[in-house]
């Protein structure tokens, strides 16, 4: 028990002094749910809260991997670090694009100013949000400027990006139907700054004025979304990408909203943590000599009544004390 | 209150005589995440148990969803009927291929056995996964006899294909990096049954030979997922996927593993209703006028500890009686 606080405390230790193997070996313990990264990540809180956090979401092909490599060489021109994490809850399916990513990025694999890591299901299945989490923070606390969270779509209760982030990015593709779809469902409330990419495919104009009379059409905001129109792939417009981030984040800072916004973020980070333990006491309640538990292991055709069963579980759980 | 609880009884009644109108306004509920749902859900759970469900999953692009498209013609040709529900937490970023399912669906269109359903974020950010259990409860109750699920990918903790369904079918594209990617992480255990698909593209049997080597090296299993090569887009090898969907059930009946994984989902089931409580649990310790709600909105930095400011919230709500 000394040994392994020795040990964490040294793994702390060495990654706020900047060495990237200890960063590199505590998210692996953040990805492997191991319970020495809750510990680190409490340890490392004090450092952290310095580093900016953008997120880059849409549907998977519109170029947000070739987007993010785009932004790190901006990034690092205007001489800030970076820390890139690529989140992929279908992984391992997709391999295949991180394994990409890592090719395409493999010309910052010289630059220590530049940290990447793909976050997948790796077999452990759940438990991918808490793990991103994690990692942001240690990315924090290991004192990079800039974080980039690249996460394909939206609309996983777990991981929302606007709930993470600081500025958030939605990626579009000209002319596709994800604009249109996106506009119906309201999605585009959650986008800080859209950027417009594969412009060489052509109608990138069309698809800048139907976001643009779509916002026209909702409230009045005080931060009107910029639309950037970029060629990832070319490395044309990603300047202007970033310096819409920039302006956002001005934006954010001068208004106050930005501490509201990190507010929420912690809120969020409570709330999942809380949700998270609850789910591991129903589960000890289901497994146990508890009477939920043995009508559940008894029942033979599923005809039981799931949420009657949740309010006796609740009800085991606050008869012993509410833990 | 009366008047809501009259309209309830009938939407349940209507639903269980077979009103595929009041079947589409119960899932609109559900995905609306309306509490009638759930109290529709409790009121039809008597009437559940009886449908096979059955989950496709796979990486974007290997076919899923024409491959239910060709199932629910092979379903049919069978003489029983069939509910597709198409799950897709990046929706509606990937709504051009929502709207492609419904075209390419529209062949049942007329067929009074078939109930074709997508659901997606529609804007409500959360909570899909929960409304897609309900959802299944609903078309069990209707009385489908075989409902599929659609899903991408793996590795997300809250919609777990393996958690939800009784026989899970892989799908695979030939000598793609996911067989690969899949055999690395583990998570060809979770198949049921492997379909490459898309066999036209060359390079299957390479595939087979490499989805058999790697579960030769892992520990024997009782169920030996069997390896069906097919093209759905040209209809071809689908009587085989069937058969092998069958063969699996045919097992676990025989077997007696069916009951616990049917134990195992309601369980599941039951943790996530747990979570969901005791997150919006602490949402209102959070929001409401308690120590750790002020510590929280007066912070400006970020650089409290989540894991201690979740003790906190757990230990108020204790405090409060563990409701």
């Amino acid at each position: 028990m000394g040994g392994t606080i020795r040990i964490e405390m040294s793994l702390a230790g060495a990654l706020l002094s900047g060495d990237v193997r200890a960063l590199a070996r505590a998210i692996s313990l953040a990805e492997d749910r191991d319970p020495q990264a809750s510990q680190l990540v409490a340890e490392v809180q004090p450092h952290t809260g310095n580093a900016y956090l953008v997120g880059l979401t849409g549907a998977p092909g519109t170029g947000k991997s070739t987007l993010a490599d785009a932004l790190v060489k901006v990034i690092r021109d205007r001489q800030q670090t970076v820390g890139v994490i690529a989140v992929d809850p279908s992984s391992p399916f997709t391999g295949g694009a991180v394994l990409g990513d890592r090719i395409r990025m493999s010309r910052h694999t010289l630059d220590k100013g530049v940290f990447i890591r793909s976050m997948g299901a790796r077999g452990h299945l759940g438990g991918l949000a808490a793990a991103t989490r994690e990692a942001i923070h240690l990315l924090d606390a290991y004192g990079r400027d800039v974080i980039l969270v690249e996460t394909v779509g939206v609309g996983q209760s777990e991981l929302e990006i606007s709930t993470i982030c600081d500025t958030v990015v939605l990626v579009l593709m000209p002319e596709s139907g994800d604009a249109v779809q996106s506009i119906k469902a309201g999605i585009l409330e959650i986008a800080d700054v859209f950027v417009i990419n594969k412009t060489d495919l052509g109608g990138a104009e069309k698809t800048r004025r139907l976001i643009q009379d779509a916002m026209g059409l909702g409230p009045k905001q005080a931060w009107r979304a910029p639309i950037v129109l970029a060629s990832a792939a070319k490395e044309e417009g990603i300047a202007q990408v970033w310096d819409a981030v920039r302006a956002h984040q001005a934006y954010l800072t001068e208004s106050g909203t930005l501490a509201t916004r990190r507010q929420q973020r912690l809120k969020q980070e409570v709330m999942a943590l809380v949700a998270d333990r609850a789910r591991e006491d129903a589960r000890r309640v289901l497994d146990g000599d508890t009477a939920v538990g043995r009508r559940v292991r008894e029942n033979q055709n599923g005809k039981l009544n799931p949420y009657a069963l949740a309010e006796e579980v609740l009800d085991q759980r606050a008869s012993q004390g509410g833990s």
